[in-house]
C-alpha cells in the first residue's frame, strides 16, 4: 500500500502510567524520523487537545530531552478522562475532529491508552472510514492495570509490578521489625482486576511473602477474612495482607465503597481508603496493632523503579505501531505474544481494536488458589519475567532528571 | 588506654530506617574484625534481647550475607520499643543487663538507634559506670526523623529525604496529568520536626516544586490553610501540598488527633490519615478533586532508593565508634559536623550522650519562610548535598537481593 503523506498526531489519555511515556517516545521518534510524516504533534491532554485545537508541534522539541522520555513517568503530553458519546448518537465531537484532521493534514493518529482509550481510538478510526477520510488509526496499549484483551500483557503493567513487589519486600521486613505482633494491610489499584494485586506474591519468590492475597476476581466475605487474619496473626505473631481496592462483597458492592461516593468521567466509583476500613476491623476483631498502606499514585508513577523489560517491550511496540500504519495498517493496537516454556520471549503483534475495547481481562482461575486468598504458582510464572531489568533513568544531583518539555503550541 | 578483651552486643532499637543497617554492618564488620573483641553478638530485637538472652551470635553468619546489609532495609537484628525506668526509679532492668554482660562478658556495647535509643545507651552507661563493671558504651545514631542533637545531620534521614524527594516528583508530574485541576496532599512523617517533609522542597530544584509546605515547627490554621490551597487552585488550577503529621494547632493539639486515639509505647500519640483529612477539608471548601497521599512507612524502608551518601556515612561513622570504643572511649555518639561552603565534607565528631539523649532538634527558623508555608534556600543548601548517590543494592531476578541472616541464637 502507499506509503500516505501528512502530518501525525499523537494522543495519551487515561490514567499513567511510569512507561506511558516510553510509549510515546517510540511513536514520536520513529515518526520524526519517517519522512512520509511531515508533522508530528502532540494532543494536549488526549483527544481533548484534539477537540480544542491543541496540538504540541513535537517537531519543536529538542531531541536530547525528547530521548528522557522513556524514563520519565506520568503523561508529558498531557492526559483526559474524556468518554465521547458514540458517533451513532452524536456526531459532534467526530465531525470537530475530523474539521482538525483536515487542518492540520494528519493521516495517522496514534493513541496511547487502556480500555476507555481503545474505545475512542475504535470510534475515530470507524468514523473516519464511514465518512471516508482517509486516516490511519493505531491503539497503543498501556494500562498499569493489565486488563486489556488480545495482548499478554500491557505496557505499564511490568513497571507498576516491579513497584509493588520492591515496595512489598520493603515493608515486608520493616513490619516484622519489632517484638510486638502486628497486621499489616497494603492496598493496590485494581477495579476489576487483581493484576496488581497480586505482584505482591513476587516478593514471596525472595522470602517476603504476603500471608493472605484478596482479588476482586472473587468475591470477599469480611468474617472469613478477619477469621484467616486472626488465625495467622495467633500463630505467627504477625500477619501481612495485600488487598485490590476493587474487592467487593457477593452482591457487587465494594468492601471501600462506604468511605467514598464520588466518580469519575466514566462513572466509575472512585476508590480509596480500603486499607484504612480493614485495618480498623482487624483492630478491632484482634485487638493487633495494625496498619494500613495505600500505594496510591505511587504505583503507577514510580518511574525510578521502572521495569526495564517494560521500558524496551514499549518502545518496541510503538516503533512497530508506526511502521504498521505507514504500511497501511489501520483500526488496530499492537500487544504481545509471549512464550515461557524455554526462558521468556515477547513477540509483537496485532489486535483488532474492536475487539480489544470495553472489555476487561481478568486473571484467569488457574492463577488464584483454591482458598481465593492467594495466587498460584502460574501466576508467579507469567508475572516474574516481566519485572526483570532496571531503568537506565539518568540522575542529576541524586535525584530523576525527567524530560523537560518546551510545549510549542501550533496556531 | 588498654585494649579491652572481651565480647560486644550490637542493637538496634526505635523506628528502622532504610540505612539502620548500614551501621550494624560497620560496627558488626569492624569488630569481627578486631582481635581484642572475642565474639559478636547481635541483641535480637534490641536492648528487649539482652534482658531475654536472647542473642544472636554474628560469628554464625556468612559474610557475603552480612556485606549485604547496608543495602537491605529495617532493623535486621530486629527492634523495640521499649522504655527502661530510670536506674534511680528501678533497678531491675539495669541488674538483668549486667547479669547478662557478665554471663557472656560483654565489655563492648553499641546501641544503634535515635533519641529513646540514645537516652537508653545513656542509662545503661550510666549505670554500668556505677557499679564499676567496666563496658564501653557508644551510641549510633540513626533516625530519619533527623532530630538528634549535636550531629549535623542524622544516618536514614538523608535516604528518607531523597526517596521522598524522589517521589514527590513523581506524583507530581503524576497530580499535573489531567485537564481537570486537582489539588493533591503529600503526608510525610514527622512528629515534632519537619525535616523529613521539607524535603519534598529538593523537588522544586527539578521543576516539580510543592506549592505549600506545612511543619510542625509552626502553628497550623486551618482556615488559613484552606484559604492559601483555595488561593492558588484558583490561580493555576493545581495545587500541590506537603503536610507533616505532626503538624498541630495553636493549642498544640494535632490536626489528624480525631482521628486516631492509640499511643505508642513511649506515650507518643499515633499519627496518620491527615492527608486524608486535610483531603476531605479542601475538597469540601474548594469543590476541587482532592487526593491525599501517606508516605507511610515506605518513606522509612524504601532501601531501593536509598542515598549513597548516606550509606557511606553511616558505615563509616560505625566503624569510626568501634576504632572509638577499642580505644577506650564510653558515653559517647558519633555524630557529624558538616562544612557546605566549598562543596560538601562531612568529618566524624564524638557527642555526649548524656546531651544528645531526649532533646529533640527542630528546624531551625532560618530554614522555614516568613509566611510558614514553605522552606528557605537555606534548608535546600543544607539538604542537597546529603541525597547525592546511590545504592549498591544488587538485584536478583529484577528483585532487591536483600539479606538473610540465619539467625543462630547463643545459648
Amino acid at each position: 500500500m502507499s506509503r500516505l503523506e501528512g502530518a501525525c498526531i499523537v494522543g495519551q489519555s487515561g490514567g499513567p502510567t511510569s512507561v506511558i511515556n516510553a510509549s510515546a517516545y517510540g511513536v514520536i521518534k520513529a515518526a520524526l524520523d519517517d519522512p512520509a510524516i511531515t508533522r508530528v504533534y502532540g494532543a494536549y491532554h488526549g483527544i481533548r487537545g484534539v477537540l480544542d485545537d491543541q496540538l504540541l508541534i513535537m517537531d519543536e522539541e529538542d531531541p536530547k530531552e525528547l530521548a528522557l522520555l522513556p524514563y520519565t513517568p506520568s503523561s508529558a503530553l498531557g492526559s483526559c478522562r474524556y468518554k465521547m458519546k458514540k458517533p451513532e448518537e452524536d456526531e459532534t465531537d467526530y465531525r470537530r475532529i475530523l474539521e482538525i484532521f483536515k487542518k492540520y493534514q494528519v493521516r495517522y493518529f496514534f493513541y496511547i491508552g487502556g480500555n476507555d482509550s481503545m474505545d475512542t481510538c475504535a470510534k475515530v478510526s470507524r468514523y473516519l472510514a464511514k465518512v471516508g477520510y482517509e486516516c490511519r488509526v493505531m491503539g497503543v496499549p498501556k494500562t498499569i492495570d493489565n486488563d486489556l484483551f488480545g495482548t499478554d500483557h500491557c505496557p505499564g503493567y511490568a513497571s507498576a509490578a516491579k513497584y509493588i513487589a520492591t515496595t512489598f519486600m520493603e515493608v515486608y521486613l520493616d513490619a516484622h521489625v519489632y517484638d510486638t505482633g502486628t497486621v499489616t494491610i497494603v492496598e493496590c489499584m485494581g477495579r476489576h482486576a487483581g493484576w496488581l494485586t497480586a505482584a505482591c506474591a513476587l516478593a514471596g519468590t525472595k522470602g517476603c511473602a504476603p500471608d493472605l492475597i484478596y482479588l476482586p476476581e472473587r468475591d470477599f466475605d469480611m468474617n472469613q477474612f478477619l477469621q484467616e487474619v486472626d488465625a495467622l496473626y495467633r500463630k505467627n505473631g504477625y500477619c501481612i495482607v495485600a488487598v485490590s481496592e476493587g474487592i467487593h462483597y457477593a452482591d457487587g458492592s465494594f468492601v471501600s465503597e462506604a468511605k467514598t461516593a464520588a466518580t469519575d468521567g466514566f462513572g466509575h466509583a472512585q476508590l480509596g481508603g480500603l486499607a484504612a476500613v480493614l485495618a480498623n476491623a482487624v483492630k478491632e476483631k484482634t485487638g493487633a496493632k495494625t496498619r494500613g498502606i495505600e500505594l496510591s499514585l505511587l504505583q503507577r508513577c514510580a518511574a525510578h523503579v521502572a521495569s526495564g523489560t517494560d521500558i524496551a517491550e514499549s518502545m518496541a511496540a510503538r516503533k512497530r505501531a508506526v511502521e504498521e500504519t505507514l504500511a497501511g495498517t489501520t483500526g488496530k493496537m499492537v500487544g504481545f505474544v509471549c512464550d515461557r516454556t524455554n526462558g521468556y520471549r515477547c513477540q509483537l503483534q496485532l489486535f483488532d481494536l474492536e475487539q480489544v475495547a470495553n472489555y476487561e481481562k481478568k486473571m484467569p482461575p488457574e492463577m488464584i488458589n483454591e482458598a481465593g486468598n492467594g495466587v498460584t504458582q502460574a501466576f508467579i510464572d507469567y508475572c516474574a519475567p516481566l519485572v526483570v531489568g532496571e531503568s537506565a533513568l539518568p540522575r542529576e544531583d541524586g535525584l530523576p532528571r525527567f524530560c523537560r518539555l518546551k510545549k510549542v503550541f501550533a496556531k
